[in-house]
């Protein structure tokens, strides 16, 4: 069971792939508490808190690929089971006066009621990252849309 | 291929049925051109135009199933290659004070960019429907959120 997504986004390649590849970038538009190494090999870990300041989880990312202007791809190492060993990959490209992004997360083991909450979930973010470089201003976690009792 | 998709809304599951088996409920969310039969049996038609005037397409659905507060399920008739065939399913429950959709568009022939084109925008129209439901305006089409260079 595969979650994709794609987004047109009115800015140069080289700042998609900045937001996608540097911890500044993905605190920008994912979540604020974002630290780690992001390189291949490297771990980013990402935490999410509600505005009230508590902690809902987080995931640990394997760096599998960083290709410049072109694509990366994590592997979940830490989170919740359904996430564990699930790969998440961006692929860039140019299209009209767009960057194109190609979103999947891929394998996860079933389709349950959660993959569709995070299916969801991946859109607002997508969008946020879109906000961030068309606006300069994303919605990272805690500030994210809320989509229902799951948050 | 399969698109998944899940949103709380905070209305009653009368509410939320009816924006899914009625005329105006339809029009209210997802496409502003709607007509036909919301019926077993029957067919619905729905169009889309930019706010240009211009018409980029539309979908032709059969209604498979509508069970009262529950569900709400068709096969697309007529529309692009990769839908015609397809069923587009809407399920509903109560979970805390919120009417839960878990919506699925099932049977995708393969997975392609416009696969991933048709989710997000499946999760922008989601959130239209909870807008309507929440605060009496959704963002049907012409009106709907673009997402980059394909509307």
């Amino acid at each position: 069971m595969d979650i994709v997504h794609r987004v047109g986004i009115k800015a140069p390649v080289s700042a998609v792939y900045e937001a996608l590849s540097t911890i500044t970038g993905l605190a920008g538009w994912w979540t604020t508490t974002t630290t780690g190494r992001p390189e291949v090999g490297g771990t980013i870990s990402f935490r999410f808190f509600l505005e009230t300041g508590a902690e809902i989880g987080g995931f640990d990312m394997e760096v599998l690929e960083q290709v410049r202007n072109e694509k990366v791809r994590w592997r979940v190492k830490g989170g919740p089971a359904e996430w564990v060993g699930t790969d998440i990959e961006f692929l860039l490209s140019r299209q009209d006066e767009h960057t194109v992004v190609m979103f999947a997360h891929r394998q996860w083991r079933e389709e349950v009621e959660f993959t569709a909450h995070c299916s969801t979930k991946w859109a607002t973010f997508l969008l946020s990252l879109r906000d961030l470089l068309e606006t300069g201003q994303g919605r990272p976690a805690p500030h994210d849309l809320r989509i229902g009792n799951w948050h």
